[in-house]
């Protein structure tokens, strides 16, 4: 069991900054990865079509034989987590949690702010987990959805004066409400630090701090594995593999450069017409 | 028979263009409208992935009985056109040839701006078609992925400074080419005619033509129907439905600023899962 391979999923290349981050908290563990190129991206869809979705991708990593689960897409998080631990019975981790305690431990004036899909910021989920997380302490959450982020990066375009006039139009509403944590609530949006950095880095002498749950998932991951003599014994380097729902070649160009590695084995597959089959 | 609806499919919203143009034309035919918004957008996926989801979507028109499909989507048209023209057998008419061939009959000078979704620009059926429709004169095209067009579009950024900044970005090289004409190859992107018109409207002292096939795939439809004995007879005003494949809320409130009015049906339904029994 411990031997099997971490599914890790997404719609997309998102949470390919997650797979990064577990690969090198865990060089040992293999890992098989899943992007949902077919439908990406969901941050607009419904809660109904999220389920559906999340149900699918979940179930042919779960036929593929993983030990665990991690959902590296917020979205996904947000809508379906719940749907997904109802349906499926193994260790289950998405990337909200970790990203939200980390806010929670981070933050010194408690105004934490959440940057999001369209499809997150209307579930309520991360103002949730961190009040959950912060228990007593008064923190006050600024959420904002912000749809044209996920095109930019889908279209490489990270660094640019347009990058920076739209992440100035999201961001300027949080910078008035001064606050001092920044959660970057979509897989996506690692890959725009610089600009956000420099948008809302600083505000007047105060540091914001941008949360990257990815590092936080990844740390999470080790306890879980750990916890349940999960982890692979293996003293070999982890072997991915990469599966995606529509052709590879767009995937493939934007993997290797958020990896910066070569793809081991990039697979094209579906994984619909099967849910059925697969809940418990 | 020629009471049967039209109907017009599209990946999302961007299709009511050509169905606010068709309603104008031919006010007195009824309309279904299909818009695949649990997949959209379709313009930069693969070839194999649109070709399955236009014939699910066309298939699902068919099964409700139509007595002609336009496609209200230039991806599709450029990608799936020949493999619906296979599977299926009625009249069939896409948004890119009464395009193609509006561009032929406007240009002065032949130099001709295509502005379109990856998928589209890389198929290079709008060139294909440009050229058929010029004949024997001379004419040179010049083509350019928007990819951020559709996203700013959905999003309502259609006259923001971001737009212009983004429309600067993709139109320049056009300019420089001193095209006399632009094709719109995307239905999206009527709606972000004032930016467009702004951005390159006007080289020099002269003005550029921009191609909305939308008005053109009106004519050539009642053109079809005329020819086909298909106009129906009716005095009364022509129903519209609307159907999706996502939750309607989003589409609901984006159909009713593109169309200036309200929805009389608007329905969410599954296309998929049929396709296999609905090819001739």
């Amino acid at each position: 069991m411990s031997s099997l391979p971490i599914g890790i999923f997404d719609s997309g290349v998102g949470g390919l900054t997650v797979l990064r981050a577990v690969r090198r908290r865990l060089p040992n563990e293999n890992v098989i990865y899943l992007g949902d190129t077919a439908r990406v991206p969901y941050g607009m869809k419904s809660r109904g079509t999220i389920e559906r979705y999340a149900v699918e991708d979940a179930g042919f990593l779960i036929r593929k034989g993983v030990k665990m689960l991690v959902i590296a897409c917020n979205t996904i998080s947000a809508m379906a987590r719940e749907r997904l631990r109802a349906e499926f019975n193994l260790p289950l981790l998405s990337v909200l949690g970790p990203g939200a305690r980390m806010a929670a431990r981070v933050t010194r004036t408690g105004r934490i702010g959440v940057i999001a899909t369209e499809a997150t910021v209307e579930s309520g989920a991360y103002e949730r987990a961190i009040r959950e997380a912060s228990q007593d302490r008064g923190v006050e959450i600024f959420s904002r959805a912000c749809p044209l982020f996920v095109p930019l990066v889908e279209e490489g375009e990270t660094d640019s004066q347009i990058a920076r006039l739209v992440a100035e139009q999201y961001l300027a509403p949080l910078r008035e409400k001064r606050i001092d944590t920044l959660v970057l609530g979509c897989t996506h949006y690692p890959l725009l630090k610089p600009v956000i950095n420099a948008t809302i880095g600083a505000i007047g002498a105060e540091d914001v701090a941008l949360v990257d749950s990815a590092e936080a998932t990844a740390e999470e991951t080790a306890h879980l594995l750990e916890k349940r003599g999960l982890i692979n014994q293996s003293a070999d380097a982890g072997v991915s593999r990469f599966y995606v729902t529509d052709a590879a070649g767009r995937f493939h160009r934007i993997a290797e450069k958020i990896l910066e590695e070569p793809l081991d084995h990039l697979e094209a597959v579906e994984v619909w017409g099967h849910d059925k089959l697969e809940t418990k």
